[in-house]
């Protein structure tokens, strides 16, 4: 069979001295970190549209890299796709793999020659799969980038193309189940709108509410046991998207009865065009009981686009890791490169450059949130920090034990809030360094 | 009595081709404007803090405008702090107002000291209310301005911290009530977090959850029968806030069961702080059953923090007012001039001529808002837009009458969807400015 | 001939009160506005571009316009560009052009094809020209789409790119020469690093100056008489582009002494993507006297990219206008609508609404602006604000005839600086707003 | 003589693996990095206006430390803030200092107090200086915070304030003489303008420069041989600050011929808000000539303030040693922590903690930057990038011995371009991932 990269051998662990460029200097797959092998707390997994569709199109440019890998006519190169995909994971060691409907198989001019090519695609993937023992993280459906959703999928004004939006929800879950995925996701690319003068805001939440509804209702009736996800984006590509962030999202799922089913695929770039930190989010996913899955690659912080960077910030690395860490790990979920090698590194090489970067960079932050956890001065500084609410009013407060009156009744009593202890913030930043550069 | 704007008369409306600085030129109180007089729609409210207490301060410079109003000790100012608020409202012809409990007296050294003062001054209060038929919007706690609170009020590591809000909270309710207030507020400036590193977000929501409630049973206890409102804002002062925007506090309240108690209370640059319009944080209120009051004022889109411009840009007051109408006006709730004389407008008219600018603002806004519907070229877009979910399958989708399967079913038989209906933006902000500049 | 928007007919003034979507409500060319008909002071022009060549694809999205005109080979549908430009200008009634070098033929494989292909379309365009009496307000080459300029044209890291960019840069002044052309537009879409990591700052700055230089030194040895410009970009394509705003730019120009030889062309949305305003950016061209043309359109302050909007905001026209009027009036340059119809406008009809859109409001702009002039109320103002320094010592600031010292005695003597005048900022913008509702 | 950090010892070097939080653990001021001893490479300087004046005060809360260091009367209070910043200065190891004015004595009434004031505290500040062997890295002049500048300083459209600016520059440049000063910054945080409708900006931008100029003549007529600097800052406090950033100041200093007297003064968070890195603004100081100083500290990318965090990101630092390095390491100026400790930082160890923080994280940026230039794979890669200007034509656009047309000629020659290099970005930054984390 043909080698798609023929010049790069298997991606091997060499340690932190290695300067070859093609080698793991801190990804070491099977050493026990956090008490599990790295590869079990971090399961990265390659995202199939940027890594083997991706052109290196922008707004202003014309694509700088060729993903036909020699295919002459569309189905041969989506089946090049797949060999060089899987080729790409092997060398690389990545277990587990995601994709979107549209990536995988072309769409055709109707959906039932979509259905038809992803039929004809699928056995080749689960071929691979096995040969490679790789799995699927998750699935999903492209309801964004064909101009039938150009007024949303979930959310358009015209119930044709809702429908239409159902046939290839059904059809991305039923491939995901095919595939044993444990996880399916929902990115509302188009559900938001442009202008409020065209919109109605209220029907189109409801629309979108119903179309979660009834996917998961068809899958759970063909006996799916895994997550579903919503991945929360603002701004981009419209207007305003309204799964803005994890928060929303959430708030969202409450009003329509959705909280039980649906968890959160948190990426890094979304969180910090909301305006959040990356940190943030996963933590507000954490507290309330939706972590789900992770999208990983890193924003610049001075555009307002999302760039899909390849993650190379340990600091930001670290900080997830350390709320993945305290969030039990991943169940389902996993840590997928949601992300794009530059317009400007267009070599085949440069794939493989990318991921190597940014495992290592994963690595590296797993490495380092460990080593916060047990140092163990972050942690215990916030617990002393909350320690009022142990005993005493503060035990009442958080018991229920106490009324606006007794509280204010009490406040009287004390003349003026003695003891403000200092937030520390620079003190605790020191010991994140310190533990960072500490090795 | 003294005056303390003696050269400024009773401002009156003049009209449009006036020159007169001082005089209305679209705020004509008494005109019927979408069914009602004008003042009844705008419901104009003064906050008493900046207009009152504000002194030009910016992190960078010292006040530019002396607020003592003449007065020599401490509860002397505060006294003519009354007299000046309630002339200036009246020569406005302002019916409303609305306070923290910190606006209104001094704090003293002790909680009790600060019962004490405003003991003290809330007579007076009720006294100029009555002189000039006006009333009070809503009341508040300032719980965010005091060294105590500089790890929150509710969600303060310090146990005794959180009595003492409560302590506040109980009396600003009392006042709030005393003087027949029909809304109540929380904005929690300082409920959020400086750095995750040292913060337990879950213990602290929960307890901001726990401060809420115990405020409402306290008040209904009392027979309070108003409106408990959030203001939701984001970033500032503490780099991460709780209630960031809508949509989150909507979910927050979710979650704890507060959603049937409170309401919104949506500021125009807090919207846009969070990367919303202001006419987005108002439709999300309204499509929600939350929409309360609004705080108006414009920030400035190129800065990045809450600037309280007074409101002069006539197209977002046109839209803000098209959701007031929208929502069937303002029932507990009004309009808040959150919303301070810049550092550099620092005489005693500029006072009056800020609050003419945006007072004739909304009046124009108002006329706009009702002038299109009236046109009725939006609403019936609109209509038209979304017409398919009337009949056919549209409608099943709305009634709950069809799962994704039949709508995957009936896709494959529709080849491809036709009809891409434009989405006419261009055509619509046409419309906006043809009815705006039609008179 | 054929008719490529035979549905549409010559779009004529109907005035405010008309709701025919396809009339002018406020531009009425020959109405004489500021001393002229209203089109020499607006002097509109279409943009080739996103006019006939954008399709409506975005970063998430294919495209939903198609822009092939019923051509069926490539030269065809070139040729089908240009009938339908140039019946849409002429439907529309403007008069002016602009184009790069690939909006009027394809690239063809080798730079000697593109050239022949363009010898092939220019004597067509020049016809259409003279047919409909419609000027080229200026051209350029498009050195930022095409792969080979990923690193960049004038700082590019390789000198073959740099000669394929001279390449297109010396065919289009020709082109741009031939066609009677009185602008010539450098925007540096790749001119700019996406990382330091791997960039010589000082060399690309030199090189992209060196450039500049030779375009200028060609085309005045060829007779070239009009103007040359730089239309500064900040951010996108490239993270960091060398021409990030008008005061950037005008400090690159007189580094390399090329500052008599270009002035600004100005765009709305790349000012606002400065964190500048618009007016701000027209300002700063206005007083360095480099002055020069304007691409109108409007961006969205909550989103971080240039979204290309039709501008439909009158103050920003209005603020805009009032700085054309001040510097004269336009004198090579024009006002180019870059601006594209939404992806959702994808109709043909929604090019001629969009249009209108944006000609009636820069007409009201223009409007407001002459009023605004003849009202004299913010001139007056500022006249007045800066009197300190007619006279005294103010006058010896300015005509250089004190010194530091001088100053601080003159200062020691002071005591305190009295007199401080309110900035009046709110009683300002009520006189924008009067003079704008006044009508 | 009283100490007023009784509790904290000499801060020392203690290495990686110390746990002391009032230690160092990366810096060694005698430990040889990039040929010289870590001190002198960093030259570390204390602000003294945010760490002996700064409250905690923000915008929305009072001050939580207190720092009139036992001080009675007002004099006595800035009397011992010149022995707590001394003593703290020579506790951390810390060898030069920089100042405002008024940071350092009282305003007094008139500026004859502020005269008096400061004559008294000066000799005071010489003592302390000579005693710790401490220097007084530059000096300034607070014109922004008192109302009188309001509408500006040089900028000011009150000429007796641009006399009373003058009255304070000379007494600063006076001491600074006097300290043995060898920089002196002009930082414009009001020169700009709230808005367009009540600015005259051509006469605003050449005041500013002729108050420069002024200054300029003063303080070398008295023969000072240091430097001068400008200090970019956009957006805060003034709306629009003329000193936007490094590459506008340069434009204005040759505009108006001032770029042989000044050098920049670089702020990492000042950069951030300009929507810069923190290196483009250094290097783009480097490549023109006019390196010159740097306040470090660090702002937070998803807020629109100047958060002047202490500085804790290694990967910034290490960014900035990169270029100082490259600039040949510092002459006159030197890194001064223009850097607050957070307002929830309030305890009298926060400073220390601050400061270690802050001297760490630079201590490694000077140690990852000099392994970054001694491993040499950056600069060689960027040697490589750009070598078709080594040759050919290459050289002959370098050298400026070629034309349009004969890189038109011989672009047409070429068919395509070749050989498009890959820019490489991700493997980049694992490179610099690998230096940072190899030890």
């Amino acid at each position: 069979m043909t080698e798609f990269f023929p010049s790069i051998s298997k991606i091997t662990y060499e340690g932190p001295k290695s300067k070859n460029p093609l080698a793991f200097k801190y990804y070491d797959p099977e050493k026990i970190v956090a008490g599990k092998p790295m590869k079990e707390s971090l399961k990265f997994a390659m995202s199939y549209w940027h890594t083997l569709c991706g052109e290196g199109v922008d707004m202003f440019g014309a694509g700088t890299a060729d993903k036909s890998f020699g295919g002459s006519d569309e189905m041969g190169i989506y089946r090049n796709k797949v060999y060089a995909g899987f080729e790409l994971m092997h060398k690389l060691g990545i277990e587990y793999f995601c994709f979107h409907d549209k990536d995988i198989a072309p769409e055709g001019r109707t959906l039932q020659e979509f259905y038809t090519n992803l039929d004809s695609i699928v056995p080749l993937i689960k071929e691979q799969m096995k040969k490679y023992d790789i799995k699927l993280l998750w699935g999903t459906a492209n309801c964004f980038n064909h101009p039938r959703y150009v007024h949303g999928a979930g959310t358009s004004c015209n119930a044709d193309v809702f429908a239409y939006a159902a046939g290839q929800i059904r059809k991305a879950l039923d491939i995901t189940m095919e595939l044993g995925g444990k996880g399916y996701v929902f990115w509302g690319g188009r559900e938001g709108y442009e202008t409020l003068l065209n919109t109605n805001m209220a029907l189109e939440q409801d629309n979108m509410a119903r179309l979660m509804r009834m996917a998961v209702e068809y899958a759970r009736s063909k006996g799916y046991t895994g997550d579903f996800y919503i991945e929360p984006k603002p701004k981009e590509p419209t207007k305003h998207q309204y799964d803005f962030d994890s928060a929303t999202v959430l708030g969202f799922l409450r009003k329509y009865g959705l909280d039980k089913d649906f968890k959160l695929n948190i990426e890094a770039n979304h969180a910090t065009l909301a305006a959040h930190t990356f940190q943030h989010e996963l933590c507000t996913a954490r507290i309330n009981g939706a972590f789900g899955s992770i999208d990983a690659n890193q924003g610049d912080p001075l555009l307002g686009w999302d760039t899909d960077q390849f993650p190379t910030n340990v600091y930001d690395a670290a900080l997830c890791m350390l709320e993945v860490l305290k969030a039990g790990g991943f169940t389902n979920g996993g840590l997928n490169f949601d992300a794009k090698a530059r317009r400007a590194s267009m070599n085949a090489d440069d794939l493989f450059l990318s991921y190597i970067a940014g495992m290592d960079t994963f690595a590296l932050g797993l490495e380092v949130a460990d080593a916060l956890l047990q140092d163990g001065r972050l942690d215990e500084f916030v617990k002393q920090r909350y320690a009022s609410y142990q005993s005493g009013i503060g035990q009442a407060i958080v018991n229920g034990e106490t009324s606006l009156e007794q509280l204010a009744d009490y406040a009287l009593s004390l003349g003026e809030v003695q003891d403000h202890n200092s937030g520390r913030q620079e003190y605790l930043e020191a010991v994140v360094n310190s533990v960072m550069f500490r090795r």
